[in-house]
């Protein structure tokens, strides 16, 4: 048994043990009861999923999955594939929206190499490199099932790697030019949704380029119709490297009882394949956003829940799911530092 | 000429001489134009309203407003109104909501007691009470004009306090038992929109009371309807002290320059009767959240635009606003801290 099946194994439900406690304490706050809507539940999962009814948040982390996609060579991207390097170099260095973010929330952040086409050498950088890139999944599957097992087990030991770091809570985040195609490929093939309403502008292709995107996406689906089968199968045929990357952090996040927020479209993919592997693992995320990209709202239909943000925000990282653990933080600031009815002397409704 | 009238001849519209230069600057950052979404909206609204195109957001306040409502004795609230003294007691010693936010997101917070029914003494508390609550409004005018005009002038005062304090950006906030009463009163006379689409369960009032509820804000209205002439008499004849703080505040918020953000229902209907008295106003204004309270899309639809946030909250207090004043900061650190595609080396798509 390998460590990938050795987790999904490990994962239990979330236990219920303290959920009457947590719903109390909630209740004796100072405020009407439930009158913090979103937060109150952000609060009460947070707790569940560490079992405790003395929940803390203070370690945060962001951990970003970089690599390349063999399909760029079709011409569905409005960036050259060459910018994943270059966009991972900017993070390492501190330039990119996802680097402010984590500053704001004050998070650290992995940047894993998890098949960027081509030598990047820097000193934060992990290098967990597992091909140059996908293959152009028009022509034949993107990975090979133990590439693509060999990208969750990468994704699980980030995982790891952040419970014995006592991490509190984990954000997604990936960079890959062409992973919006990846991304809605998988979705296409296991929401089910027909192509056309699930394929989006990405970044920001033209009209013209975004039919060409929904062809390419029919074209590797069709190629890999065979391969359909299973969702690892699926992810090894028409999914990415850094996609299988947060597959695995993912089953590694709710193996060790880490929460863990879902970025955008791309990490909504990644979230749904470990879902469809296993639906309990639904019961360790949270939903950050709804991405403009526009078929990220079947994916959120299909699970028949809502994200925290609509900031019509498109640019993955995991932005959103960074800003979302600001929202969680304050819920746990709530739970913990909030005066009761009882200490603050105020009367209650009852 | 006092000074309210002195204020809202001060309202100038936004300018607009660093518009193309803050674009073009948010375009330079090193991800696809406009994929950051509302986050981009924000940090050119606040710059614009510096009127720089190097904005800082340093420091932040909270204001709160609390007064007491003589339509309370018509039976209109989940809580006692003796609750609005005892939360302004836990608001000054700490343990409310709107504390814990203010602390996530290191804002000061002033407290002003500008009409509580009773004597609250605390040295965190600013007393400017203008009486011991609004008459009810079903037998009399909840305000005369005066002490309206005395209200908003308080707001003002706050206002140029923040700005003689260096204050970067105002957040809303409010407590008064019962004032969702005078809240959809007031809407009801400005939107227009009838009684029964704009009352809801305020802190939680059941069915019946609900019914009772919407009774009673049409006797508001019927028993005042000489007064609602124009915006402020509505105000007046309608409204609350803390609301009418709220008006103030916005409006010396415009006049000085200082970006403001609208909390939830109560605030909104301060800005409403704000942006009725001159709807140059909205171009300071950062609308925050959709509360739960029922009525509060019509106000957004009438305006025609959206909150930032959308968390199911319906405490008040400025809860909504502060978060949302997270949001704008981490906007702002995107557009401080950023790379450009030029000095990253990240290749553009034109």
């Amino acid at each position: 048994m390998n460590n990938f099946e050795k987790k999904l194994k490990s994962i239990k439900p979330i236990s219920t043990e303290y959920k009457t406690q947590i719903q109390n304490h909630l209740n004796s706050l100072t405020k009407p009861i439930g009158s913090l809507g979103k937060l109150e539940n952000f609060a009460m999962k947070f707790a569940l999923i560490k079992n405790t009814p003395h929940p803390e948040l203070k370690k945060k982390r962001i951990i970003l999955f970089a690599a390349d996609h063999g399909v760029t060579k079709e011409g569905v991207s409005a960036y050259p594939k060459e910018v994943t390097k270059q966009m991972v170099y900017n993070i390492l260095n501190g330039g990119a929206a996802i680097n402010v973010f984590a500053g704001h929330i004050d998070a650290d952040l992995n940047v894993v190499d998890i098949g960027i086409d081509g030598m990047v050498e820097h000193s934060n950088l992990f290098n967990r490199k597992i091909k140059n890139g996908t293959s152009n999944a028009t022509e034949k599957p993107a990975m090979t099932l133990h590439e693509a097992v060999k990208a969750i087990e990468t994704g699980i030991e980030f995982a790891e790697r952040a419970k014995s770091d006592k991490i509190d809570i984990i954000a997604t985040g990936e960079m890959g030019i062409g992973n919006t195609t990846a991304a809605s490929a998988l979705f296409a093939a296991l929401l089910p949704c027909n192509v056309k309403d699930i394929t989006g502008k990405g970044t920001g292709i033209d009209e013209k380029k975004l039919k060409k995107k929904a062809e390419v996406i029919k074209k590797m689906l069709n190629k890999n119709n065979e391969k359909l089968t299973n969702p690892v199968n699926t992810l090894a045929a028409v999914g990415g490297l850094e996609i299988a990357g947060i597959v695995g952090l993912i089953i590694g996040a709710a193996a060790n009882r880490i929460p863990v927020v879902i970025d955008g479209f791309i990490s909504s993919a990644a979230a749904l394949t470990a879902y469809k592997i296993n639906p309990i693992i639904e019961q360790y995320t949270f939903h950050s956003h709804l991405s403009a990209e526009k078929g990220h709202k079947l994916f959120y239909k299909a699970l028949n829940t809502e994200p925290a943000l609509d900031l019509k925000m498109r640019l993955g990282e995991g932005t959103g799911a960074a800003l979302t653990i600001g929202l969680i933080e304050a819920s746990i600031k709530i739970y913990n530092e909030m005066a009761t009815f009882e200490s603050a002397g105020v009367s209650n409704n009852d």
